[in-house]
């Protein structure tokens, strides 16, 4: 008898990402920011940790959530911090699914929510989508009708591509809640700020936030949701009472307050975005538009897993992904290359790399 | 129909621990380290606030890992790092506790166990106690033997004092785990430093650490679990990829390289509580023989909630507690008052309040 539970049991072991610890490595799999976070950041640092670390931080955040809620144009109590939003996501999936509920997401897409499911004992399923990427609305609305929560990470990953909002309101769970994930929500042509939250759905949508990207504070864990005060009143049941440190929350107001190095940072990473995608189509890849810090591309010759592998020559790391059972979306491609926008010069390297890659690929077809 | 899973609809809504935010409190209700982090500690972090904070940390935490393995004699496979200790807690009972399993832990104790078992839709028991706070041999052996997870804060909040390993040995689960958890453990005669993970039972023993305590580091959340590397590889899948931050992590690692700032910071709280101990002596309380760093007080009057009161009113905060169905271990007096120690001065301020209220007492008796 395994001392485990059954779902703990099946599920497979956690494989971390490739986080290599020698220098000189350009470092494109993770969706990093490659700028660092606004100087006003490491100051609010520093002088926090001078202070009163032998004592428990705020358990209610009270600060950020202000500072957040004027952000958002919502109350405080519309705001719920985590230590990161990976912990927000396994809050609403603590709240709201019970082991034989289900769960609901696009796939490909992230593949957090499906193990999540797996360890709450929860099932799960998968939003139909047609091979552009787009949902298939009629085939959608009976899935996520019944289901608990409905994920839908906007922009998505690996797609790097956002779904039309009102083509989501249109798919919503009856006695369940929407889950607008926008881990890369900074990086949209038109970012979001919490109008959805004032409509007629407004108590059953919780988006979801994170310092690691537009922010460039991955290594500060930190993340929050934006919801109706009842739904954040249930989910702070079940968090931890001392969920987020000093550090994060200093660091993460002190963020929110630079607004305009949060910015440049996302025009600039745009701005390499656009140059990388031009680069690509004309080394054979495509690519899809991307709203994120990140894109996904496919090469003609359908040989990703070489040139992932040949790219280490070269010490950059991008990240192969395989999607089994995602004919309909990827078509014989079932896997590809997902590769982070890092400096300009970052990706130079990249492109003069695949320069040399590509053409010797027609001898290993 | 609640939108929330019944288990969460049925909890009581969190209530933060009082945390003044205006100055001149003398803060002894939360068993926060009265002195700062060591220097170390904090030139650290001020260095690691300058690199590759837009970074994701190390998944594993494997610096960490090492030198907590080293303090403890195992190797860094037997190390699991968390946001806090309580995330530890909160990762062993979703690894091992399914819905309509039961918990077993003492009463009074961290009410935190019973929440954790609620929340995951769980039962819990109380391991029988005399009114001496000793476990009931007999009684608890069948109590504690069908139970997936047996709690043990070893020292015991509130009552500050420890239960002898060679007893909790005889009392294990039959199919699950026994977590002794030692957030006070820095605190004992005789600290405990990972014997029993090499034991007969030494596959089945979880030992739980924290550095809110005696590394004077509650600001910063981290703590981590011992236990056989068969068992932290089950946690390892249910805990989020990166439950730590960098900061954090830099933080504990330096805490951990200065245990001589440590050890005499536990010395002097331990010399203070003598001094308290005698002092609330002679104030008529009854206090318990505490190992870690605070003290279970109760007065002769069992006036605890006037005197909790009186004490707000010379800026002194303490911990008024209440244990309703208590009485084999406390007796008719079913509340009584967890006093942190504090500095000296701290506490020479909190024995002059009392000397002033404790005469005061009969009239409102």
């Amino acid at each position: 008898m395994s001392l485990f539970r059954k779902s703990v049991e099946c599920l497979s072991a956690y494989v971390p990402g490739e986080q290599p610890q020698g220098g000189g490595w350009v470092k494109l799999n993770t969706n990093e920011n490659p700028y660092p976070p606004s100087p006003k950041v490491v100051e609010a640092i520093k002088k926090a940790a001078e202070h009163n670390l032998q004592m428990y931080p705020d358990p209610l955040v009270t600060k950020f959530r202000e500072i957040a809620g004027e952000l958002f144009h919502v109350d405080k109590d519309w705001i719920i911090p985590g230590n990161g939003s990976d912990e927000i996501l396994t809050l609403i999936m603590r709240t709201f699914v019970d082991p034989g509920d289900y769960i609901v997401f696009p796939y490909p897409s992230y593949v957090l929510y499906g193990t999540l499911a797996e360890i709450q004992g929860a099932d799960f399923e998968y939003l139909p989508l047609r091979h552009d990427w787009s949902l298939d609305l009629e085939k959608c609305r009976p899935v996520a009708s019944a289901s608990k929560v409905l994920f839908v990470p906007n922009p998505n990953s690996p797609s790097g591509h956002c779904w039309n909002m009102d083509d989501l309101m249109t798919i919503r769970p009856a006695d369940g809640v929407m889950v607008l994930d926008e881990a890369y929500g900074d990086f949209c042509s038109i970012p979001h700020r919490g109008e959805l939250l004032h409509g007629n759905y407004g108590n059953r949508v919780i988006i979801t936030r994170t310092f690691s990207k537009s922010y460039s504070l991955a290594g500060i864990r930190f993340g929050f949701a934006i919801a109706h005060p009842d739904i954040i009143a249930g989910m702070r049941k079940v968090k931890d009472s001392y969920n987020c440190d000093t550090l994060a929350i200093t660091a993460a107001i002190a963020a929110l307050e630079d607004q305009e190095w949060m910015k440049q940072n996302v025009n600039k990473i745009k701005e390499t975005r656009e140059y990388v995608v031009q680069q690509l189509a004309e080394l054979g890849f495509h690519v899809i538009p991307s709203e994120a810090n990140f894109v996904w591309a496919t090469h003609m010759t359908g040989l990703h897993r070489e040139i992932f592998d040949d790219l280490k020559d070269y010490k950059i790391l991008i990240r192969y992904m395989t999607f089994p059972g995602a004919e309909q979306v990827l078509g014989d491609q079932r896997d590809g290359l997902r590769i982070t926008i890092g400096t300009e010069e970052q990706m130079d390297k990249l492109i003069s790399a695949l320069e040399e890659i590509v053409p010797q690929l027609k001898s290993k077809v």
